[in-house]
């Protein structure tokens, strides 16, 4: 029991620094940049209230747990922005086996049922495969836009980004996942490319 | 459908601001201090990684969209750190107050059905009567020691904390709904106070 507290609380404390790790996004206000932290939490709030945006045989519960330790990997690894040049292709084989690795350091310090559970959950959430990931990810790129929206442009003045990228890079991962979302986004998001 | 959509986002947009409420505790690290919505997600992944430590009849799920939505009033209300002045007592009448028409505003953004469901979870968690409320009462409690600990005394240090004022104000509170966790805590927090 002891053990395994120690172990629970030795991830729980690593986790602590996604809080440190920075986003391109910022706030809804533009007053600073997001952190990765305060990020999963506001996506999972997402999940909660536009479960009804999702596709069937989706559990929002599942959504949410996902959403919560999505980004962990990003304590060792950083944020990639969607817009900057390493962000718009699939990531990279070197990424890929970054973000393995750094799973596999922060994973592993749950006891071993807890860690293999987070891990394929992870794991889920990165192949975008099951209508749960899909749901997932979806979300993950809807919130930046709507940060965007809010701040007057964000990273897409910062990165020059026309409306045919934004439907590439954003919008048809938006829609694979929640189709309805992206057309109601799409049609906020318009305008302010001119 | 496009008027529940904006009255989704208008709430999700508004939520953003629990970012900018500043609480008394430090991330882990002790660079600065923890803001309320970094904070919401982090006692999500609690919930997740202690679920063991639950009584018999709580819902982890629930807990998790309880803990997700527990501190929104706060976007009007503030934080009350435990240790202040303020935070010993019950909330005073006029807090409840306070945090009664936060609610009235915050979760009236929402479409009808879903400002229902999240303002009945909100209260739930604020009653503290069910195990789920309990449970999730007793990670909001625990979290900051934990952060005081690995920080080197945190708020503790600030407010001149005894030991006997941190088993009164947190120790019982925690031991309600996770009692062998207060235990382990317990003996980890002893020595600080030396």
């Amino acid at each position: 029991m002891t053990d395994r507290l120690e172990a629970q609380f030795a991830f729980l404390n690593e986790a602590d620094r996604l809080k440190s790790v920075m986003r391109a996004t910022t706030l809804v206000d533009g007053s600073r940049r997001e952190n990765s932290g305060e990020h999963s939490w506001h996506l999972a709030l997402y999940a909660l209230v536009l479960a009804d945006q999702a596709g069937p045989g989706v559990s929002i519960d599942r959504v949410i747990r996902m959403l919560l330790i999505h980004d962990l990997v990003e304590i060792d690894v950083g944020d990639v922005p969607i817009h900057s040049q390493n962000g718009q292709a699939h990531a990279s084989a070197a990424t890929q086996a970054a973000e393995a690795r750094a799973a596999d350091r922060i994973f592993g310090l749950l006891p071993g049922d807890l860690a293999s559970d987070l891990r394929a959950l992870w794991e889920e959430f990165e192949a975008a495969e099951t209508p749960d990931a899909r749901f997932a990810k979806s979300l993950d790129r809807v919130q930046p836009v709507m940060a965007n929206l809010m701040s007057g442009g964000g990273t897409w003045a910062s990165y020059n980004v026309t409306f045919d990228q934004l439907e590439t890079r954003v919008g048809s991962r938006i829609a694979r996942g929640a189709p309805a979302l992206w057309d109601w986004v799409r049609e906020k998001a318009r305008p302010w490319f001119g």
